[in-house]
């Protein structure tokens, strides 16, 4: 049997991390490469080193955390998650895979346990995407699936690149992003949905994802003023993106319960009180269990705008700027999982990820899989965002025992 | 007869003033307190020294311009409008009745007349209120609908407040803004709509405005994420607020052709990518010919906004923090216009204005009245904005008639 965590070591840690960024509401505040983002990666660098744990980084500020096995030829057994958080973030997306990880490293630290094969801790940069976009920029970058360059370009709405955040945050690491030949990834996450507590369940199997398609649509109309301007003469591109905010929402409840869809951020221009806009921009996506109905549901998206384009006479462009997804994950780190979670008596169920997570870059590279643990209501990205420290103690229970199976 | 106004000076003027802040359109954007809002300034107080008009400002930035009458009792005849812009400025909103008022000096200057009665030329700050909201704010503090005080700490969407922007820019005078004693106000504009044109009109005589009421409204849900979180179980703030502009549009549709209502300004958080958001606020306005109607379309977006927020669980807030008008201008100076313009053998027909104008405040103060060029197309706001030498020549030439006539 592989030794316990300590579950009050793990709930103190997040705990500690949380009040890094606080939002008066009791969630946390940390955007990539922010201040708060490299103070809390600052405090949890000072644990894996109190560890001896051997740190790199690379260019796109993801950051490795490395114990050597006794095995110098074999691979590594990486796991992790991300410290960064969405602007109205709770205390555990993101943080609890990263300090369930450290969690992991601390036990078998603790009982003076080395493995055969080398493990990885990783925090990768920006999961989120709420300052720059895409989401999982790091994972992405690692992966190869966007270049460095085309990431440290990309700016938030000051205008401030990845780049120069990276460099404002001491985050600007000396590796060049690549592949780190693991043998497994694992990533511990909090469900963000209500399905584990609805069915009482203890760990979440996360199968594979859902196909997300995301895309930043500007719509331009004609500039005029609000009070001598008939109705019939304007051009108004805020009125018809609200058209389309609620065409996205209509999309989404026909693809429901399986699809989801959501218009998140918007911007207009002049933005002044005297003028009808006749810019605005607005981010959406659609996504879906079944990757062919996710690109239904743009289909059906495209036929909305065309019409709105056409009654409104003005002009809609469509970005589609990234995707992710379906992913599978792999069978047999998943039957791990599962099995592991069985011989501590906890009640398993398979699930589907509807959010994007770093495993899903990784999985391009290596067998990857994830585990859930409940969220309270369901509830995230949000202050109210909660999981009991026995849930979550469960988790990174479930992860201690894979790993140690897995890196022997 | 009165001297005729120099119409090739009257339009370059104009075209010099556009040149600063111009937009790739080849329109301007010089919004308040701006430096190329002082710019257009300093370029205008330039051309007042040369004619030896006594410049004062008050507190809020408006400038004053006088030429000495030769009854030193005499009250005195007062006349401008504004040179700030919407940041999709056109060239000749506000423009042209600082310009027409500066040929009415320079006119005068040139031909050697003294009135009995001083004239006073006024550039008033921050008539459009694209920057800091209320619009026509300089010539409310002036007619004291609201204080130096809470103007001076109103702030634009970047922090900065009025108080610092007027040192910024170099424009806050040392005159407590007061009313000024003044025995007529006439204010010449371009009409932003498309009555004249239709009706070959030359010169239109404001009878009155419209009544308009500007509301802020702040939508309220609960942050979640995009990805897990179930339809029905989303409260999201910008969803209801794409119902809420829709609604506005509805209730102006209903209320044409005597009114009018839009939404035009947009705020979102936490705008980023992974979340439903939760607060969003919106300006909107309505406005009707008649205030009795403009306050149903008030009630009907009062009306519309609960069944938004009982139906979607989220909470919204109204603040009516502006109203304008109704005003009916003073009859007799509505009459000297007309027999200026019909003494000129020009076309004249009476019009109601539909946009808020500093007129509106200064009619609280002394008999005031507008005259209006006719506007291409109709089209303001816009850089396509257009009115000929000829129509503008026109209608300076009027307030120039009127002006004589009035200071004697």
């Amino acid at each position: 049997m592989t030794p316990t965590i300590n579950a009050d070591r793990l709930w103190q840690s997040i705990m500690d991390i949380a009040r890094i960024g606080p939002t008066p509401e009791g969630g946390s505040n940390r955007m990539a490469l922010t201040p708060e983002d490299a103070a809390a990666r600052a405090l949890f660098l000072e644990w894996c080193k109190a560890l001896g744990l051997a740190f790199t980084q690379d260019a796109i500020g993801n950051m490795f955390l490395r114990r050597d096995g006794t095995d110098p030829a074999a691979h590594a057994v990486a796991f992790g998650s991300h410290l960064d958080t969405v602007p109205t973030g709770g205390r555990f997306d993101g943080v609890f895979g990263v300090l369930a990880g450290l969690e992991v490293m601390r036990t078998l630290h603790e009982a003076g346990i080395r493995t055969r094969a080398p493990l990885e801790l990783v925090n990768w940069t920006n999961e989120e995407g709420s300052r720059f976009r895409p989401a999982m920029m790091g994972s992405r970058v690692h992966a190869g699936d966007m270049s460095l360059e085309a990431a440290l370009a990309i700016t938030d709405d000051h205008g401030v690149s990845v780049a120069q955040a990276l460099r404002d945050s001491g985050q600007a690491g000396g590796l060049t992003p690549a592949p780190r030949g693991w043998a497994w990834w694992l990533e511990a996450h909090i469900e963000q949905g209500p399905v584990m507590e609805a069915s009482n369940s203890d760990i979440g199997i996360v199968t594979g994802t859902m196909h997300a398609r995301y895309f930043q649509l500007t719509v331009t109309g004609e500039p005029s003023h609000v009070g001598p301007t008939a109705m019939d003469r304007r051009r108004d591109s805020l009125a018809a993106t609200a058209e389309v905010i609620l065409a996205v929402e209509r999309i989404a409840h026909e693809a429901e319960p399986r699809g989801r869809a959501s218009a998140t951020w918007i911007e207009n221009f002049p933005n002044a009180r005297g003028n009808v806009a006749n810019i605005t921009r607005l981010h959406c996506d659609v996504r879906h269990e079944v990757a062919a109905r996710a690109i239904e549901m743009e289909a059906a998206l495209r036929t909305a705008l065309d019409a709105i384009a056409g009654r409104r006479q003005v002009r809609i462009e469509v970005d589609l700027y990234a995707t992710f997804g379906p992913v599978l994950f792999d069978q047999t780190l998943c039957n791990v999982l599962r099995r592991k979670a069985e011989d501590r008596q906890l009640s398993v169920r398979d699930m589907t990820a509807a959010a994007g997570h770093d495993s899903v870059l990784v999985a391009k590279l290596c067998p990857s899989a994830m585990l859930f643990v409940p969220s309270v209501d369901g509830i995230t990205h949000n202050p109210k965002e909660y999981s009991t420290p026995e849930q979550l103690a469960r988790g990174a229970q479930v992860l201690l025992d894979a790993i140690v199976e897995l890196a022997g």
